[in-house]
């Protein structure tokens, strides 16, 4: 079984045949790329993207495919609506697999470019963000910080608890961030609120969902249906500026804490990609309520979270200047989080909100049930109060200037290829001094 | 001198020199309109609007603006800046002046269609949408229901409150508002919550103001330059539904409490039309602590604040029936907000996050310090708990099936024509059954 299962995604392009690589054959994620002056839309395959515009161009994509192969984003082929992402993917994999005709390989392979040297872009124009706060473990944790009297509030367990995030600020892999300055609390009750750069700047490990199909406004999406609204999912970094927010988010939640910048993994790989990796619910205990009725379907039960497995590195200054690999913070999984995505549609879309094509979707911070799997400094430091000790003999309670945050993501199973979601990485730059 | 003001401002057209219209000369709100299977912008003029689309083709408009004016949206006039904004402005008020030679004055008549029986449009493409909490007596009041012992949080005189909105629920006045479902606390502690349509459905009266020029990401705007960025100003309801909002709000702030829908008003009136209309600051108490320095200018204290009154109507199925004249729910004014609408924009953009052109800022609900100045029913009747009485001896909590509200706005100084903001109005639904 394993054996036929690899065979049947053998490309005769060598790298994508590499057991280490992000990309085989049965992964091809969706990006964008700059290609001269044009931007061109692709798909990664072993060391390599293939320009899915030359591939239209040279009459390898089906007709009905090839103008949405060619716009600069993928909201068109988003547009065209499930049956189109098959066939293309099928259309593509038939292009790459080994046993494909030498006049089609030969046409393929003008199109393949290695990815080393070219710049990858936003690949999706998001309409709306919407950020979760599906892992119950960073809940609690965070929620222990705070209120250690009730870390947990009343409502978690029943309603999936999300926000409206900043959708001007998301920015591509690869772009550095800004320390962004603002008020914090006052030092002293009553005092004035000290202004400036924050001093407790942190990234959130997330995963993303890009919406493909459209739902009318006033028209809920039912929970058996919400996975034919998604079209694939990608890496994210909410970075969050946590004093900045502590002092502003009564009553109203999380606002300039946020808004500075979200950085999006280049690639976005097809939900389909992911089937073999679906996993049960992550398990409730015997004392935790039922989901809703509008939360709660048998499939998604049975098989509706992603066994996505997660990872942080930190490279600081002087690990660059040292040349040491970047350190791993932590590692934690998607299987763990209390609420799957087709939860988090249902729920978005119950009060008829509507979610148009492009719409990002988070699941928010992804913690494990350990200390070691959280996916934030806020938990991993204790709010900054148990500063982490480097290799490098560096210390971190958060983010220092010229640090870079490198999320990772990949998902392995006996029998499938392994398949990983590149990565997510942006440095840190002073603050502006434009105050 | 308020004779030659007014002279200044006559037009032609005689319904526009009418004490009483919403749209003398000295106004000019941008809006759209269907003509046909196009979108035309316009502005509106005593009982009429003039199609810019047909100015443009009509060689009416300077040379510079015809591709802005003959756009399906504001924004690409947005995109060019304060001065074609002046240009275009005093193009229209030339064009419509008493003192216009008859050609021009014909060639303008055959571009002005009466406003009755046309379709206004949403004027804007609004890529972001954010709701302030700018009004300190709703604050106050709203905090007093929720929290008797502390009103109003520390941070309320320090940081201009706001969140994310939900830009893709954004209709025009006139689409009717289907009733949200949704989940509710739970009646007993430990319950389950209930699922279904809210039962306390609110309004709330805001002002909105559009961005007419953008900020890079991580260029915050200096609170003296925030005006070159506002291109005008609109009527927003800001739907609510307490219940839901109440039962998910915390810890990250409003969501499908909101998210629903929210109605903005078909005119735009530009910040030029609102200067003679300027005030000071809203009055602090003496122990109030002065704003940080990026959320001051002396300019903003003497000027910052738009003197447009407010007025809140409901009409319900009964008063419809009896074809009653709408009812005076509240009368506010938005001179009585806290912050002005500059330092809503430097501090929203105080921490680098970009402002991109169209994006829609709104105050949140304006109340004023008395009681009857409320801007929302949670205020007026105490969270439903002390309804009010109606002259048909209906009683209202929460908004009912088939209620309509409608907003309006005007300023009015001796020595200056009033000017209207029109309507905000949209019926109640209710819910689907498709739960």
């Amino acid at each position: 079984m394993a054996k036929r299962t690899l065979s049947a995604h053998r490309s005769w392009l060598t790298s994508a045949n590499d057991p280490a690589t992000d990309f085989p054959l049965s992964h091809l994620p969706y990006g964008a790329f700059e290609a001269g002056n044009e931007r061109h839309l692709c798909v990664a395959i072993g060391t390599h993207l293939l320009d899915l515009h030359q591939c239209a161009s040279a009459n390898l994509l089906p007709r009905s495919l090839v103008a949405a192969c060619q716009a600069p984003v993928l909201n068109p082929l988003m547009a065209l609506g499930p049956r189109a992402w098959a066939l293309l993917r099928e259309t593509i994999t038939t292009l790459l697999h080994a046993s494909a005709p030498p006049d089609r390989r030969q046409a393929t392979e003008a199109a393949l470019h290695s990815i080393t040297g070219t710049t990858l872009l936003r690949p999706v124009e998001i309409p709306n963000y919407t950020d979760f706060y599906a892992s119950i473990h960073h809940a609690t944790r965070v929620g222990a910080i705070f209120r250690p009297d009730q870390p947990l509030l009343p409502n978690y367990k029943h309603v999936p608890i999300g926000y409206h995030g900043r959708a001007s600020s998301i920015l591509p892999s690869g772009i550095p961030i800004f320390r962004p300055v603002g008020q914090t609390r006052p030092t002293t009750p009553g005092g004035m609120p000290p202004f400036g750069p924050t001093k407790s700047l942190d990234y959130e490990l997330e995963l993303a969902f890009y919406i493909g199909q459209p739902n009318s406004l006033g028209m809920p999406i039912p929970i058996g249906k919400a996975h034919q609204h998604l079209f694939g999912v990608s890496l994210l970094n909410d970075w969050s500026a946590r004093d900045i927010q502590s002092w502003e988010y009564q009553p109203l939640g999380p606002f300039l804490g946020k808004s500075f910048a979200t950085t999006v993994s280049p690639w976005v790989t097809p939900i389909a990609a992911l089937e073999p990796f679906r996993a049960p619910t992550s398990p409730r205990e015997k004392s935790d309520p039922k989901p809703l009725p509008y939360l709660r379907s048998a499939i998604d039960q049975k098989q509706g979270s992603l066994d996505v497995q997660l990872e942080v590195f930190l490279l600081t200054p002087t690990m660059r200047r040292n040349k040491l690999d970047p350190f791993l913070l932590s590692r934690s999984s998607a299987k763990d989080l209390f609420w799957t995505p087709a939860q988090l549609i249902a729920h978005h879309s119950s009060n008829g909100c509507n979610l148009p094509i492009g719409d990002l979707i988070a699941t928010g911070t992804i913690s494990g049930p350990k200390l070691t799997s959280a996916g934030c400094l806020l938990e991993l430091t204790h709010n900054g109060t148990q500063p982490l000790a480097l290799p490098t003999g560096e210390t971190r309670g958060f983010l220092a200037d010229g640090d870079e945050v490198i999320l990772r993501g990949f998902c392995a199973r006996p029998g499938h290829p392994r398949i990983g979601l590149g990565e997510c990485r942006a440095a840190i730059l002073p603050a502006h001094r434009s105050h």
